[in-house]
């Protein structure tokens, strides 16, 4: 199908936009180098030691976590052979449906966790919220919150 | 390094953060479905053609446009070989440094993306920019630019 031309489109103040994509690659860029640096750990793999550790029985379907860091599924096979070969994480299956494949992690997953978390939460601190007043935040808090957003990635900002 | 515990950040109000992720991901999520459900490009393939289109000579060496895009060098490899084989970009090299590889817009792809350009701006007006309104945009504007940015994506946003 052949689109219209872009004049068509309404043509509205495009710096918000382009501030928002290109904070967002800068911050999610840093966050990693620091994790990866101090942790050996990428932004991903902190995000889902994270959400297995808010998960039930710290497990989660594989699938489940690739939607939840917005890998493919190829993504997230290799992301959690790295964590298992680490030892963060376990494979678990399903007792009753043994296609099922879940990722759980391990004592030694959540001990990595809680010492990347202090890396992480100051980066955010440096990278994001230091850059606010209270009420700075508040106002940005409020018109983020008008934008779609993802249902499945609850915990990105725990503290662990 | 064993990391402070979370508990030594300063506590602050993180919503806004956790917006700014979420949305991010739910909007970037969406323009990408839009973009392939309508001309079979992903968001990366969107971005790729936009900054050759905006480069010197319609090419870019590899290296930087995988940097462009937040790719590793294997994914940009991916990306490029389906971009080439849809006839959208072709490779070039250089002639006084054959070890350093260009991809170059084709005529296929500037018209490809003149196509997904009106979809792309209008997911862009329907996802982001229609929720605000003037005034509110340039406080968001101000606010965002408080951050770090990457200096690599300046083109995402033209209307090609």
């Amino acid at each position: 199908m052949t689109e219209a031309p872009a004049k068509q489109v309404p043509t509205r103040n495009l710096e918000s936009w382009i501030y928002f994509l290109r904070s967002h690659s800068a911050i999610t860029r840093e966050l990693s180098a620091q994790l990866q640096r101090e942790h050996g750990l990428t932004l991903n793999d902190y995000e889902v030691l994270l959400n297995l550790k808010h998960a039930e029985g710290g497990m989660m379907r594989r699938v489940d976590l690739a939607e939840s860091v917005v890998l493919t599924a190829s993504g997230i096979t290799r992301l959690l052979d790295g964590l298992e070969r680490a030892g963060l994480v376990c494979k678990e299956t399903c007792s009753s449906d043994a296609r099922v494949s879940y990722a759980k992690l391990t004592d030694e997953g959540a001990a990595k966790l809680r010492e990347a978390a202090g890396t992480h939460l100051r980066g955010v601190e440096e990278l994001f919220l230091g850059r606010y007043s209270g009420s700075e935040l508040a106002t940005l808090a409020e018109l983020l919150s008008r934008l779609p957003v993802t249902g499945k990635v609850a915990s990105e900002t725990c503290s662990a």
